[in-house]
């Protein structure tokens, strides 16, 4: 009885897989969004549609950067569920999670790239971007970290290789903390953090490792 | 000749899937945009950034909710569906009328986030949500009702599991229409009882339950 | 030569599919931001939430029938789909004219909600709402005319089948026309037709019919 | 070792095209909001809402001429997958970038429309739409350049039949640029080439030539 319900799950990550890409897609795409349309009255103000399009290079800055951090996510997301070779309730459970963090990035987002050339209110809008993306890698870490705890990943990886991952997503987690504490003295030094982690993790992620006498390759 | 016409909508179940997941994940992904941009005017209102980011902590929490919630109907749909043997037409506009419950989720999710905070309209923000959400699993009900109405479902399903899963969602429906008579004299019960149904759906679903003579496991 | 480029196409409606699933799923999805916000002065104008919600009785209208009304057009592309066998760069092309009317849908609907309840306007945001519903139903005839004119269907359909669906998809046409020139003299009327369609259409479409002597499953 | 690294991204080109294919269908939809909706200022303004709809061609001409752009793309990005055989993080990455310039055509796209009959805007808006075109055809060329620089695509298309489709999204981008510097003189020349090009990727694709040799069937 108990294999059967096992069976309910476990060919599912497919499933799982396609409602994760399908928001990892809808967030990345909603981005656009966050650049504020030109009205009659904000281009009269900027003396200009040059200019007002001109003034907009922080909004471009963040769609950019926040592109390219949801796409890496979407790409290591793809990696980690190669890992993952079981499913479960509470796994799709904290994918939930995850999620709900990625899909609110496109608000710090546009909030940075509004205010952003407003001096009085740029660094609360830098460290509420770094807080929003330090939320993601944490919830990042939990999916991680519950796959492991459960025995939903691959038991022919190699100890050694799962143990640097785990290191690897907690030093993640250390830097975007101190990209948000880093934001409180200076919003440059926060950003360039931020900047430099996302172009780290644009990286290819680790090959896997798989322990030598049952090495058989995962279908 | 009428084997055939089955046969026309028979396999076709995961294209049903995939539409409905697609609009799941655009539901749910849609959700932030019901969180109010900061405009200049609302900043200098609330004194500050921080402050208005403050101040919008019901619409984060009306976030949450939400999210979770519609992550759960997607995660019980997808157990659903391995249920569901059969398609037909009649059910398929059956999903459609579920979609349209779920679709309309952010909108009464945006209106409690922006008027809880406004005394003399956060009865009726309550009430509204509370009625979206049971209107959402009377959808859902309808949807399994029809599905074992016209024998669509798995005919190896024990009778026994069946009439609870049915008695589950019947239960279901009559706590969200308690959280909605509640909302019109005591938000923060109405509240209580509807955080309380969303975490308790968090929880695994039933494992499905076979008749003994001819367990043989569904593809 | 030539067989290979007819391969390079062939095997890929199902890449079509889900592109023209999830425009569907996005295009039904986004109609709940046609709903508008209550803002602090409209809800001061309406005196109060609960009229404010009420007043917004089209919109709640609007937003079903449409839905209602692509989700049709999406359970009748996967059954046209079915009857479909082969496919080319020109299909493709009449497939992204028929999303671009589908995807349109949101702007009509958006001004008949808002407009109904004007009188000066009711007549001409009904008119450019029947408009819509036909440009979509003239794009449906157009793309299955395509597929017949360039033998992309099931070659063992019976003649008499294929020449039924043209003369419904047809008839569709006719009364959508009939809908949009009756708007210009009864708002009321105008709207009873496309409702009637709708409903119509939610109705199983017709069992596909094959020729007696190749009868062969489609798998 | 570095096989089964291979083997980790080699068979998912699938899941890349199942996220490309989503950020398509999203960024394809999204222009029906780039469609400005009518308040009752604006429609007093314009002196009725039929003039106000009427007075929105050149929002429709936008819409209607942005979405069968992105519908080219993706149906090439659908060609030009079944020409690339193997994935790589790089590729990934690449892909990415394609799909930031895409997302971002919503943006030009509507300030195309709102700012086409401001003479005193319409230059400005017309060169940031082609600016935004060419950026698109710039990142195709850079996807295409990638796939070959590092060997993913199938080694049994001829050398020819490679150097062409080089040739030809070099050109495609030449004509962008064309658009862009013509916009600075003449608004409507621009957009005559803009539309032109669109026109002419909606012609077939050129059929995928294989070395005579080892001619086998990609399946």
């Amino acid at each position: 009885m108990s294999s059967r319900n096992d069976g309910n799950y476990s060919p599912d990550t497919k499933r799982l897989e396609a409602f994760s890409d399908g928001v990892f897609a809808v967030a990345i795409t909603l981005l656009i969004f966050q650049i504020k349309m030109p009205t009659e009255e904000s281009v009269r103000q900027a003396g200009g549609l040059r200019t007002y399009l001109g003034n907009l290079w922080p909004s471009y800055v963040a769609y950019g950067l926040s592109f390219v951090t949801i796409g890496v996510y979407w790409a290591n997301h793809h990696y980690l569920f190669r890992l993952v070779e079981r499913n479960s309730h509470g796994f799709i459970m904290a994918n939930v999670v995850l999620l709900m963090a990625i899909s609110f990035i496109p608000y710090p987002t546009a909030v940075l790239g509004d205010l952003y050339l407003n001096d009085a209110e740029r660094a609360t809008a830098v460290s509420f971007y770094a807080f929003s993306m330090w939320l993601a890698a944490l919830c990042w870490l939990g999916v991680w970290l519950f796959a492991q705890n459960r025995k939903l990943t691959d038991p022919r990886l190699s100890p050694a290789f799962v143990k640097t991952l785990t290191r690897q997503y907690l030093t993640g987690n250390v830097f975007y903390l101190v990209a948000l504490v880093t934001s409180f003295f200076s919003t440059m030094l926060s950003l360039i953090v931020t900047f430099g982690l996302t172009i780290l993790y644009t990286m290819p992620p680790r090959k896997p490792e798989y322990q030598p006498e049952i090495e058989t390759k995962k279908s």
